[in-house]
């Protein structure tokens, strides 16, 4: 698999010192242990600290800024940072109010997340994201998998830091929004690590349902289809995770996995749009875009959060980072 | 190749129809002929109208609001929008203070504004976008293409005409904008208008040095390098076109043509950046994504825009699309 890289092992590194160099005005960058945290810290307030491996740009550095991320720690790829980045980030960002880690449910990062929570000498809540909604490895007892919901989750913690909201406070709105949440995504062709082969094998007119963010295989390979039957494939475990009904109001977030052109996420965001509509559903805010991504995979999933007042109202607070600001 | 869609001739609408509804706040459609406009109109000064084919989003659509442009016409997938669209995007947008066409170089798109402009009862200019400087084609004395330079001139005229600057200043302005762009791209991969096989043929240790956005093979094919290489590559005939020189000040644009992840451009920036630091140029401004795209391209270019004190400024004006907002 072709890359634009130098040595595979200073990837990240040079990937972040670009991002960062790219956004002087929203951040700045810790090298050794790698973390990225706002240019300008929180005066007080809860801290809010996120990360996970890389691959998955936006995620999480782009979130970084005013409204959402005090720091991001990205890990190598694929792979979860350490709990010294985790700990140096939030000695950097956090203060007495303490601060909220957003933990994407996979076994690497839980384990960096709880040591770093143990050595951290300060308040620490604790928001788990878990909302791919594929059924993939169900058997196993590892719970869902954290998928592009993340972004939402992280979104809604860092608004109600931003307002200074006490810690038990976001910790409580980053949990309801995660229930709130249900992500299914759909890869068309598979992605590598730089240095090591394709993860999966695809063919021509077959696509791969339920995929996640790190190239895995999904729970099923499905003859390719038209757009709309696969928006509908899609939701529907999302409608039945969610108890979707007529009447609700929803956010409704077209994530591309990477390498899917602008114009089909668009595509697919009417596509949903209109099968929501179907069932009574308003799509009362949507977000389209790559925003949780896995390296160059061509796919997509679509996430619904069903928004109450609260959430609708944390949503819309400004924000000001890299890939959203509003 | 697999593509989210539904049936091929309506991908177009059904993907701008998604794009309008995402946006609900900065953008309208028209269906009929199809053009998408700001939704609150200016109220007086020159307006600022583009289009082109589609398969480059988020170009010209998301470029489409306060700041920036006033209407977007997209033609079919990597066609000429029709005279009709860019007639009737003017009449609704434009007013006695007349309207800047910005036109990239292509045989098709010139035939359709040319058209447009004889039809237009009202001041018309016109900025021809040519900062393709990989010498494409360059025998057969069409001139150079208008690639990913397009979004800064873009950016610059639509500046101009919201402070409400005369037409001829806008004009101006944008001739000299473009005069002082150039870009280069490279593709690492071919890409595929739906129903059609894909455009080129490249190897898996191959590169393909000064493609365009419309998947056209480009001026040669070298061996797969390692990142820094090729951004060394790109920006040879950027820097002989614009005699860059030590002391000078640039804005640099870092554009994914499609399939390439956000990470990887992100790390070709800091080597861009690394590249012209040493030749004692200085990154004064920089934008890194995905503006100008070829559908599905895994690739990239780089653009390098000389600012003076005007064009900078023009740059750092505010702008609110769906795109860009700053």
């Amino acid at each position: 698999m072709k890359k634009f890289l130098n040595l595979p092992d200073e990837f990240v590194t040079e990937s972040v010192t670009g991002f960062v160099q790219a956004h002087p005005a929203l951040v700045t960058m810790h090298r050794s242990p790698l973390f990225v945290r706002r240019r300008t810290a929180k005066r007080k307030g809860v801290a809010v600290i996120s990360g996970g491996g890389s691959g998955h740009e936006p995620l999480d550095l782009g979130f970084v800024g005013v409204g959402m991320l005090d720091a991001a720690c990205p890990g190598a790829l694929f792979t979860a940072p350490t709990p010294g980045q985790i700990v140096a980030a939030a000695q950097q960002v956090a203060r007495d109010d303490g601060v909220v880690l957003i933990v994407k449910n996979y076994a690497g990062d839980l384990k960096a997340f709880e040591l770093a929570r143990d050595m951290l000498d300060m308040p620490v809540q604790w928001v788990l994201v878990d909302d791919d909604v594929s059924g993939f490895a169900a058997h196993l007892g590892a719970g869902r998998r954290g998928v592009a919901g993340t972004v939402i989750v992280e979104k809604i913690v860092g608004a109600a830091a931003e307002r200074g909201l006490p810690l038990d406070t976001c910790k409580r709105l980053g949990d309801r929004a995660n229930q709130a949440t249900a992500t299914m995504g759909v890869a068309l062709t598979a992605c590598a690590v730089p240095g090591v082969a394709a993860t999966f094998e695809i063919g021509a007119d077959q696509i791969e349902m339920g995929v996640g963010l790190h190239g895995e295989p999904g729970v099923s390979r499905v003859p390719f289809m038209a757009a709309d039957a696969i928006v509908d494939a899609l939701l529907e475990p999302i409608v039945a995770d969610l108890q979707l009904a007529a009447g609700q109001g929803v956010l409704l977030v077209v994530n591309g996995l990477g390498g899917t052109p602008l114009a089909e996420l668009y595509l697919l965001q009417a596509a949903a749009r209109a099968a929501l509509g179907r069932r009574g559903v308003e799509v009362r805010r949507v977000a389209v875009g790559n925003f949780a991504t896995a390296l160059e995979t061509a796919g997509a999933s679509l996430t619904v959060c069903v928004l109450d007042d609260e959430l609708l109202d944390l949503w819309d607070a400004p924000v000001r980072t890299a890939t959203w600001r509003w």
